[in-house]
């Protein structure tokens, strides 16, 4: 069925965030779209900020063209240059091998919903602006190669 | 800016539809928000159906991933199994290679915008469910081959 009955699809907050990176994300709650849908070319994420949650660290990939558009609420995002208001309807989009990290925070007291879709390749890795992580394909590492011993949710 | 200002983007009806293809879509009026913000790995496109209009004629890709979100008013799905509303919020995908045409329809008297996103290998070409048509990287054919003198919006 093309129109994707988002809740019918299992909601979860898990993350592979090494401690204590998982923090804030405990309000993060996302549906995988793709699968549901048979999509194989891109994914695609229903997510949930709830007060006070980001949608992940601050992260650029290598090689994975990212976009968002919000679906209500509202949401800050975090770059660089600094901030963003993003409100219903509103689109960003982040280039693969843009290393300028961005993420999305729910500063208001209302939960914020929004579609994240990626293409190109997922497994390029990438890093973290504001803390000594990186990621790859299955997991995470500090800044010098050193691994976390946590793994990524693919 | 990953904030996408969509405003600042020049908005076109163009087709490269063949007559009388071109018609159902003359109230489709399509801004390219990839090259604007430097995607590469993904197609984005903000799409304003005027009443009347078709997003486009009912289709299938051979091999490219399509996922659409609605931003505002209600267009009609047309698959070959029937047709379904969608509000703003809801979410489609059609995966490559799935020969069930798809196509929205305006049928309200208020514009339909969406976010419409492809992922995978544009080249690959597709058909057409209700027309004697298919397409191809750059141009229209026939089923039987022959084809149509008009050339694709890339």
């Amino acid at each position: 069925m093309p129109k994707i009955d988002i809740e019918a699809i299992p909601q979860t907050n898990a993350t592979g965030y090494p401690a204590p990176f998982d923090e804030a994300v405990e309000g993060r709650w996302w549906r995988r779209l793709a699968p549901a849908t048979g999509l194989t070319k891109m994914g695609a994420s229903h997510v949930v900020l709830q007060p006070g949650a980001w949608s992940s660290q601050r992260h650029w990939h290598e090689e994975e063209d990212e976009l968002v558009i919000i679906l209500s609420g509202v949401a800050v995002l975090v770059e660089n240059d600094g901030e963003t208001i993003l409100r219903a309807g509103d689109v960003a989009a982040w280039p693969a091998g843009v290393h300028n990290g961005h993420h999305l925070i729910n500063r208001s007291s209302e939960n914020c919903a929004f579609i994240a879709i990626g293409a190109g390749n997922k497994d390029g890795g990438g890093a973290y602006s504001d803390i000594d992580m990186t990621f790859q394909a299955n997991g995470y590492s500090h800044k010098d190669g050193t691994p976390y011993p946590s793994a990524r949710i693919r």
